[in-house]
């Protein structure tokens, strides 16, 4: 066997591939320095629901391709199975728990709440303005919907989107669960807002994907030569499941591979738009969502692919997601075993614009850029699985210590503790199902040591969940 | 949205996709209507164990790059859930109860079985030759080891391999469980023969998979000018699970990884020489396996990703096997969701040899060539899932019903029968969770009737599993 010509072999289809897929422009407007960012961030996507990541019948040709020129992350988290502490984590590289948007309470925010972000959290938004950056929030927020909460106070110059989740303003008269299968526009009073108005009440749901993707589409284009940061939000494929006329019955996998399937289209209309304004090359593209898959929901919710449960879980389904990078002539294209998380999408992108990270907090963000670049491994050796204010289990390297499990975000938990707790070597196991606890009290005691100095710099944050309008 | 703009995109990606992946000589001997055929055949992988089907830690780039440029077939079942029967179907297209090459009694064969392949049976082999082919078999056989049923008496001009599973001829004395988990190469008397002699006992099963690619590299370059058949039936990632010295510690999943990225490279090895030797263009590659991934062995066996269970049972996992076609030139590239089946190759493969189908008896093969080509859907429309001779599940469509279900195939069996049948809309739900009998007692009705007409024509063949050597 000849390692040397399996190395060569695999470097001539390295090179070149983005060329092929989306055959490059000569970039008419290269800013040196100051590339674009962009981030599509799903809602309750599964890690396995995408082509590249084994769906067997949701069709992803558009996101196949861009994985294929790009990097797949295939250990790349979240940083809660829930919707508000993961947007939070994502947009201020902080565990939620710093900031107070998580709850033991209330999980996530309700058109109720009087919360939201707290003024002092820093978001990416607010830190690549600072390097004159313009920034566009399109799609679903739910960081807090009342005034001074809402992305134009927290660093973005635009916003168009619905303030919170999809199934949440509920008219009709049944089941939450039950209204949500049906998924009827009407049955809901969502609103949809530009900036700091509200312009359509209830919102069309049947289009949210396609105007997202117009909005976001006539942001890049119309963005000149000032870099932007664009953060893209789908509200799909959280229930109530809602597409356009076009993808209607057109998914063997029924209402739930359609949506996901114009999400497909979506991310194509988007990576299309970049070559037609010659900056492809200019501009990062990061494709993830924001939690595993709702497996209450049967067929109207996700698959975690062969990864152990879902959404609201600290198992990995609930908190692994399909990730894809994507920056031609730039990323070196490939699949990245090592961890990331969205947490640390705030100083990979400091790093990119030039940005210096807040000094004055702890931060729980990692510099993936040099993994982007093919010039070193992930610094990302720990990752922390809250519920919560709740330390529910760490990862170190390749094990996995669940201190607690908890089955089913709403209505039946099922909590229970673990004495010593549960171990899996997950690069072995990522099904999560042979404990090894009894082989390796050794990996126990160091991951204990761990969240023993976690948790000692730990201030937790007020929690800005419980709060209810008056 | 540009529906128009959106199939352009994917059009201008295919195109030309093949010739970037594998930089395409120009063909030197180019037989008209005579290509050369290639089935790799693992054994026990799982269908969520390939990189492009989903897995996160085993690396398989160069199945990635060929499933990139040919055919991905994500509903591709194999004709048995176990080794025997399953190839027994792949090499005849005819449902292994037909040939009695699956038994109630015994799974498989072993080192005391006296019985084989009935002669009557014709195989994909003596098919080919009688279009002037050149055939090899190279790696497991497993359907007979006495001298008439050699794979020289059907069909092959050249043998080399094991006659049966690498866990058989065990000589320690220790459980086989056990034994096959701590894999060493003395615990096992199997043998290596070439054609009808045994040239080595026992195998040292380091290096199987790189003498089996180095005599199927061997085999390719002596061709020469007449068109050649060639099965690989890799004797991996079978249990007691063995890897050269090079691959040995390089997987983040372990051995079992180890185990695969040596086959992934042994794909490279065999795409690499038909390239070198300008057939390429002239080639058909299948590759997949002979049946789900063995669970009873844990980390040492494979992932069905999604899919439910695995080998040994009539669930999607046991059955439905990671397949791609590659046949640059004449291959459209893309995902195809229809059905499949190793049943399939023999009508396929003589449909590519201008062989006529045997009209003396009942074949179970679908011609699957204008599929390969992108002229048309797929003819398969009904999957009958048998364990020994019992029918236990049949999928019509989108439909699966269970009539019967078993977990686990050795010790610890779990029959259960099932009136009415367990349905499941495995496009929808692909896991198999939610059973939807009493919403569609009119599909169960029709999958009903398909079974009456299926064993009314049923000749169940002599059971040539049970007699053993006196």
């Amino acid at each position: 066997m000849s390692t040397l010509s399996r190395r060569f072999f695999c470097r001539t289809v390295g090179a070149g591939i983005s060329s092929l897929f989306f055959p490059l422009c000569t970039s008419q407007n290269k800013k040196k320095g100051k590339p674009n960012i962009i981030i599509i961030f799903c809602d309750d996507l599964g890690y396995g629901d995408l082509g590249v990541f084994g769906h067997p019948t949701i069709k992803t040709p558009n996101l196949d391709r861009m994985c294929a020129a790009g990097q797949k992350w295939t250990n790349f988290y979240v940083a809660a199975s829930i919707c508000t502490p993961s947007r939070a984590g994502l947009l201020t590289g902080r565990l939620p728990v710093r900031s107070g948007m998580c709850s033991d309470e209330r999980g996530v925010l309700f058109p109720d709440s009087a919360g939201g972000l707290p003024e002092n959290e820093i978001t990416i938004a607010e830190m690549v303005k600072s390097r004159g950056y313009q920034t566009a929030c399109i799609g679903k927020w739910h960081l807090g919907h009342l005034p001074q909460y809402l992305p134009t106070k927290n660093g973005f110059d635009y916003y168009y989107g619905i303030p919170y989740s999809n199934d949440m303003d509920r008219i009709v008269d049944m089941d939450w669960k039950e209204a949500a299968w049906h998924a009827k526009v009407e049955y809901y009073n969502v609103p949809i807002m530009r900036n700091e108005t509200i312009i359509e009440r209830p919102a069309d749901q049947n289009t949210l994907t396609r105007r997202y993707t117009e909005e976001a589409v006539s942001f890049i284009k119309k963005a000149g030569n000032q870099p932007f940061f664009l953060y893209l939000a789908h509200s799909m494929p959280h229930i109530p499941l809602f597409r356009s006329e076009h993808f209607k019955d057109t998914s063997a996998r029924g209402i739930y591979g359609d949506v996901v399937e114009e999400l497909d289209w979506s991310v194509s209309r988007i990576l299309q738009t970049l070559e037609e304004q010659g900056i492809a090359e200019d501009t990062l593209v990061v494709f993830t969502s924001d939690n595993g898959p709702w497996l209450t929901f049967k067929t109207h919710g996700g698959s975690a692919g062969l990864l152990r449960e879902g959404k609201g879980t600290t198992y990995e389904g609930g908190m692994r997601e399909p990730t894809i990078f994507y920056w031609p002539g730039t990323i070196q294209p490939g699949i990245v075993t090592g961890m990331g998380s969205t947490l640390d999408m705030f100083a990979t992108i400091a790093a990119i614009v030039g940005a210096a990270l807040p000094d004055d907090r702890i931060m729980d963000s990692e510099n993936l850029l040099p993994v982007l670049k093919g010039e070193g491994k992930s610094p990302r050796e720990v990752m922390f699985y809250y519920r919560g204010t709740h330390l529910y289990a760490v990862r170190k390297g390749a094990y996995k210590a669940h201190f607690t499990t908890e089955l089913n975000y709403l209505p039946d938990n099922r909590r229970e503790a673990h004495d010593p707790p549960l171990l899996f070597n997950i690069e072995q196991d990522p099904s999560e199902k042979y404990n090894i606890a009894d082989q390796h009290p050794e990996i126990i005691a160091g991951i204990k040591k761990i969240v023993r100095e976690h948790q000692a710099k730990l201030i937790k944050g007020k929690d800005q969940l419980a709060a209810r309008i008056q």
